[in-house]
């Protein structure tokens, strides 16, 4: 696994299995996939330290969705932000009078990058309508807030800092945040979604370890949604890369139309989720 | 002043005088104008709470730099951007160990709008990296972090919420907050540079009023830069604007490059008052 | 009718007939209106040379649809379409042989200008494909190659002498034209699209005679499509606008979304013309 | 040199060199390198048809400029437009009453294509201007006309059919073609400018010949000038890349600002060549 970075479970499990060379499963860690019409959902469920260590990934749940169609078909698409609901509401209980905010992480300069920006620019934000309103919003509209916290880069403040300064002043129950992602395999960039529920460290994966935010660190729930844009350059390299270059990235030429695609698809699936009575149709006639 | 909607104090200040059809001052407003080689720089004071009145500004120091050549002439450039460091340095007294947050104000995505969050991304932050190499940087480097919160319509969040939250987090000396303008007078659009040192309101003048952000309620000297951009559509209309239309601004048709110049003197400006061995080839190297 | 400049010719018609101070109509000009379900539809035919200096409109005909829902109503948008779609076939004979020409006018650099570029990059382009796999597409998908020749202030080259150039060499059987129009009323920014047959002068308007290419002088028909997107500011102010200053525009504070709405329903009007068996949702699959 | 794509004809050359395991020079090939201050500058000459066929170029001459503080440095900058003012003026004879045609190839809407369209974006264009105030200029600034033809993909028509109809109606003396390239060893990704004489295919190296422009087949010299952006996945791949995937593309994180960067430079080295008489500071001043 030398060299090889990976932000999908699925892939680390992969990974994992060929270096045991074993098919049988590993300790630790309960694998489903079902496939119907194009559409494969895989959970990787890791339930103890082996299991993470093996891994490299926290103990919890992990679900990736993946097509090879995800940017072009409509009925894909539709089907994938369905299913990113369902996911979102089986890990946190969304009631109408819950507070969710929304984290776009990620650098917004660089295409690959701007997944969670984008994302959080295609939100229903409910927070201060409601704050003013209280009689104007169905039951089932609950309420949204966004925060895009920037990366360190252009803020010179750790963004997990900014998240929590924000997160302690509004309260929220639950807290989502998006970010683009690395993968191994080139078969999955922008192809695949992938949810958890064991929290985020922003900024980590460069080299660094960070703070992990989760509900112990910050007193509601986390769930992290990722798209695979770019593969490391390290992971498919087969000469060495100098470390006093640039750092290098391999992505698709046609990132731009993935980035908007992609965002659009997770933007709905959390909307549909959060906004339990509105259709896909009225959600993109507001946004 | 009927439906004449101004951020400038130069402006408010003659329309008060206009008003008043006198040629004496007004009790409680100080002014001061001084042209040189094409700059003019006016300082309007004002000192008590009838000038305040007269004026619909609060107590304190307003300094406006107007060149009609800001956007075109990189002479008239490199002046304005060591004007606005003077005028900054007088304001504060920076040392190498302040820690200054600069705040850009605004929607990044209505391009008049975009003055603040444009000179974010111009600066030399500094922070991140003087806390972990503390013997890097010479003397006369100061602290710079930076914060673009985003506007109410789509964080669902009170950007002064959000910037007082980070702001306790990251405990500044001084907070710029960096906001594009609308003036009363046409000639103003893109030619003139406001820095005060009276705190700022978030999200007013969009007809609600807000908290002001100043050194008593967030503990930290706050200096306002801004820009005008726009005229209210209500200040120069000879017809009604009806309220059930979208909002309506006047600008100028070459507001992409306006924005691109004047963000550029504007975040240089704030770069050689905050480090101050450097010299604008300096910067300009490094942003 | 002083300092008063549309770009449509409903309301050169309005203007006309309130000058006149007639209710009755003006020789030359033949108009009919119709309403349904909140989008109306206005069918100006200027028939002589009395009409066409009445209302300083080429003789021929000016179809404007209108909904102030445009912007904001999938419902709205999904028929406006489908009426603009059934404009271009009765103003031109496509068929699955002939060859388009869609030409994006305008400057992409100045975001209420930008609507022609943003509906060449939302076209389904077929040319190309058609010439190399001539099996591959059914009969109904007609021909399509797209351009975008930029302004004269960043090219130096007439706009209609590219287009000229580059019709002759691909002899396309129509070419339409898309660019963003200024209207006088504020309640036809974003709300309406206007589509004519007497041809377009690229750059006119903005104080200057331009050739016109129309069937006469290009050979091909031309069809013409705008929406409004500006105000020209000497029309609506009440304070002379000093010529020396950079050109005023009034536009509407949400202009990004504008553009972006109004594009995707040129754009998917004309794809839906030009391909006769698509759907509105293939349409959408694919670009 | 299996899967190996360059577009520089320095590195074609140190692979024919290796490939060859030669230290003498290959014969119809002359080569000549020059370092001064941290900018190395390289002539390949390809003087017959062996040397053209070892480098796969066609003959003519090559010139690359390299630094790798060239996105940094401002020193490095200016001299890099001094250089490249020189070469453009060592392989053209401008004159006053010389009309260039600048084309800026590639696609717009991929940041690491778009060096070209960023450089015509950037220029003086004065064409216009020359004809209708014959008067107004100096005789050191000559006339100059820019192209954004677009991709074939985006325009349905071959990019080089668009550059011959728009040469055949303006008929210039010279063409300068930029376009961003692709590079084999990752030390010349954002470093490297490359000006040759030989003439351009627009949309090959995509793996299809197309006809070459140049002298004979436009009737005006054309100089191509380059910087490369990315490398091809597969020329550093160790796993085989499906075919049926989107194109991938190997590029640097930072490509946002190294695009802004080299169009900048490459702009202002042609800004400089074609207005013999303006300093780097009048013409920043202008664009």
């Amino acid at each position: 696994m030398q060299n090889i970075r990976t932000d999908l479970a699925v892939e680390a499990h992969e990974l994992s299995r060929r270096e045991a060379k074993n098919v049988t499963e590993i300790d630790g860690v309960i694998s489903d996939v079902r496939t119907e019409d194009g559409i494969t959902v895989t959970n990787i469920e890791i339930t103890n330290e082996n299991g993470s260590k093996a891994l490299g990934k926290a103990i919890g749940n992990y679900i990736t969705i993946e097509s090879p169609n995800l940017k072009y078909s409509i009925d894909i698409y539709e089907r994938v932000c369905t299913l990113i609901s369902e996911e979102i509401r089986k890990m946190a209980n969304i009631k109408s009078d819950s507070l969710t905010l929304v984290v776009g992480l990620g650098n917004r300069d660089i295409t690959p990058d701007a997944l969670g920006t984008e994302v959080v620019s295609r939100l229903l934000v409910t927070h201060h309508i409601k704050q003013n309103m209280k009689d104007f919003f169905d039951d089932n509209i609950s309420g949204v807030c966004a925060l895009i916290p920037g990366v360190l880069g252009t803020t010179g403040i750790e963004t997990a800092e900014i998240i929590k300064a924000v997160s302690e002043k509004v309260k929220p129950n639950l807290i989502i945040a998006v970010d683009a992602m690395a993968a191994a395999d080139i078969r999955r960039v922008s192809t695949t979604v992938q949810i958890s529920d064991t929290g985020i460290q922003p900024g980590a994966g460069v080299g660094n370890n960070r703070e992990c935010l989760n509900e112990e660190t910050i007193g509601a729930k986390v769930i992290a949604i990722g798209v695979p844009t770019v593969i490391d350059a390290a992971t498919i390299s087969k000469v060495e890369i100098p470390k006093e270059l640039a750092p290098l990235m391999v992505t698709t030429k046609d990132i731009d139309l993935v980035i908007e695609r992609t965002a659009k698809t997770v933007a709905n699936g959390i909307n549909l989720a959060l906004h339990r009575d509105m259709t896909l149709r009225d959600i993109e006639s507001y946004v």
